[in-house]
């Protein structure tokens, strides 16, 4: 009989396992793991023989993948709740930018503050994700935006690597920082900071923002090719406030994902579709700024495009501590089904992050990264803002957070 | 020496009092507490001598008065998280109001399910807004829609009051029950069911929903009425849909609130500000219905209205299981300021609720409901969607909830 580390029984499973079932459903599943992985996974009844160190019955609770959080800028200094509070006192942008507000303020905070204070900072923040489920999560450097403070975060965000996977994202292209020569700091970041970073094994993608007021075409497409000279995968900021092409950019450069899209024309719907390149959605941003322009989901959807849904927890424009919270306003706002909106916070998610292989679904093979909810049926993760939904977790076979 | 039960020092204090510094800071504040009431609160260095049976050292932490959701529909049998499926899938609302769904699927559960059904899926509920800190709630009847049914309701809400206070409303005017005869109807709720409500003490206030599809205004005064008679006070869902003269309707009667007030004009809104009557906003249900009609909030401000903001909690149209989502879209969508937020869910809900001399301030003489945050400054509790920000709360000087 074979011996493994822990039997999972007496449970729904939300495989997300495409193709099949809504959900990937399996009415009372049982889930068998060891070294950390999945080893079976079906209906009880079909359970072979096992041996298990632990067993862990779940009193007919729903599972799902870990849940998959492919796109923050969780580790910054300092804050913009003094900001907040001043627009929505009558404050004008100009205003806030001319006192040092804005991205600035955050750049400006990230480098005064040391490695530990981010981390400190940052373990907070995570809390409240481990807390609702998540197993992992991707964290971006961009608020340094010079050598030393952008690995500064990329190690700090390598530091909160623990209860949760961390996957880290190079932005040094997310803005040029104030008084500094554009071209000049362009060419840093490419042949300087990334092949550092690299080098330290600090990133494991490469992001840039391509926007009217950041990035254009010529210089993401310099870091790009340096990337894939490194190794590294990409994905891009495209398309938030303006059609720049940002969606064709990404996929012609074969990126793991293009993120926003709120301006994304059908040209851009298709080549994403095309390359294989996911479409995260940030729906938090455009509820925080009370946006109109919606991505183009139905067209996403018409092409066969994976689409992510994504916290974008930052300080400025999506002060989300709750990817929850991103799938709830995907489906009320974006009119995803909450399955597309579970999956695009576990399979296509992981998917994003490159890291379909390893976990985004429970399979056999993959890691053991998996959630126990208090539901009645899968779609409750979405209907619900707010709340604590989860009752247990794991990464990788390890136990994460026990609640009742 | 005064003998007291608790001191609260080290902290910061946001009092929410009106008129002097934004949030009614006190900077280094202490807060002295005797038989479940504030009986000193001001700048630490100012502190008489008091003998405490407990001091609690907060560390520099904010505190607040505890906070008030004044507009929920928590108790309800069933849930309608297939209808938000189905819906999101393509299912028009004809299809599902054909198969049995919208408020009718609730009142069928309701009815269905026994009083300690009731209380036990309303308590899960409960629990996501103690943990964030609200020390009073209010709980809405009206899933019944039949005199047993409706009163099986309020004890179940009235059940509920323990670490949160709960104060009840008679919303039996919510929706005219399927084959019946809407005079018989609207006769029996009034002329029955509300006077038993009354003798059982189950009711604190009686609520109704004026709009073309519901009530109309000569029903909704007959119900006012006998509120009256029977000495409760009123409020009033209003212009949700439509400008049906709602505000102008609960200002007449003198309501505690009026609320919704999506389509309210000029005239209600001045109506409102001069009878005292409380503008509760509730965006949950305009960002999860997608709505693009937004409150007055600029005349409600410019006319001196008292504005709150509430949960709404309910499984059709607004399912927020936290007070905190529903201030920071407040905020973010409908343009409130973080303290008018705050005061919103503090001050003026209180007010809305009849209880503006108990608590929604820390002033002396008031309930000790108190909640203590991990936060840097008020406005934060507007800022993050998501989080868990709380340390501590106290209901009437008895601590709720520990973390940390
Ligand atoms: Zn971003
Ligand atoms: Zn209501």
């Amino acid at each position: 009989m074979q011996r493994i580390d822990l039997l999972l029984t007496d449970c729904r499973a939300a495989t997300m396992v495409a193709g099949g079932e809504p959900y990937g459903a399996i009415e009372d599943a049982a889930v068998a793991i060891d070294g950390g992985r999945i080893v079976w996974i079906g209906p009880r009844a079909d359970l072979p023989e096992f041996s298990p160190i632990n067993t862990a019955r779940l009193d007919g609770r729903w599972i799902t993948p870990g849940l998959v959080d492919c796109h923050t800028h969780l580790v910054f200094g300092g804050d913009r709740i003094g900001e907040f509070e001043a627009r929505l006192g009558g404050t004008t942008y100009e205003e806030i930018a001319k006192a040092g507000g804005g991205i600035r303020s955050s750049v400006a905070a990230t480098r005064a503050a040391d490695e530990a204070e981010l981390i400190r900072r940052g373990r907070r923040r995570l809390a409240n994700f481990v807390a609702e489920g998540v197993t992992t999560i991707e964290i971006k450097s961009g608020y340094g935006l010079d050598p030393e403070a952008e690995l500064k975060m990329l190690r700090a965000a390598r530091y909160l690597d623990g209860d949760v996977r961390v996957v880290t994202s190079f932005l040094g292209l997310h803005a040029v920082p104030k008084d500094q020569d554009r071209d000049a700091y362009v060419s840093q970041m490419i042949d300087e900071v990334l092949p550092r970073a690299a080098a330290e094994g600090l990133a494991d993608i490469v992001d840039a923002y391509l926007e009217g007021i950041a990035f254009t075409p010529d210089e993401v497409s310099r870091l790009f090719d340096k990337a894939k000279a490194l190794g590294l995968p990409v994905r891009l900021h495209a398309d938030q406030l303006t059609d720049g092409g940002g969606a064709a950019l990404a996929a012609k450069h074969g990126a793991l994902s293009a993120d926003h899209l709120e301006y994304t024309g059908q040209a851009g719907v298709e080549a994403l579709a095309k390359a294989g390149t996911v479409a995260v959605l940030l729906p938090g941003a455009f509820v925080a700024l009370a946006e109109t322009q919606k991505p183009p989901v139905e067209a996403l959807r018409a092409a066969g495009a994976d689409m992510a849904v994504a916290s974008d927890c930052n300080p400025g424009t999506s002060p989300l501590l709750s990817l929850r919270a991103a799938m709830h306003l995907a489906c009320v706002q974006f009119k995803l089904t909450p399955e597309e909106a579970i999956a695009g916070a576990t399979r296509n998610a992981a998917k994003a992050l490159g890291l379909a292989a390893e976990t985004g679904t429970l399979e056999v093979g993959k890691l053991a990264d998996i959630a126990v909810w208090d539901i009645e049926r899968p779609a409750e993760l979405c209907y619900w803002l707010g709340g604590a939904l989860l009752h247990k977790s794991w990464r990788a076979g390890r136990p994460i957070v026990t609640r009742n």
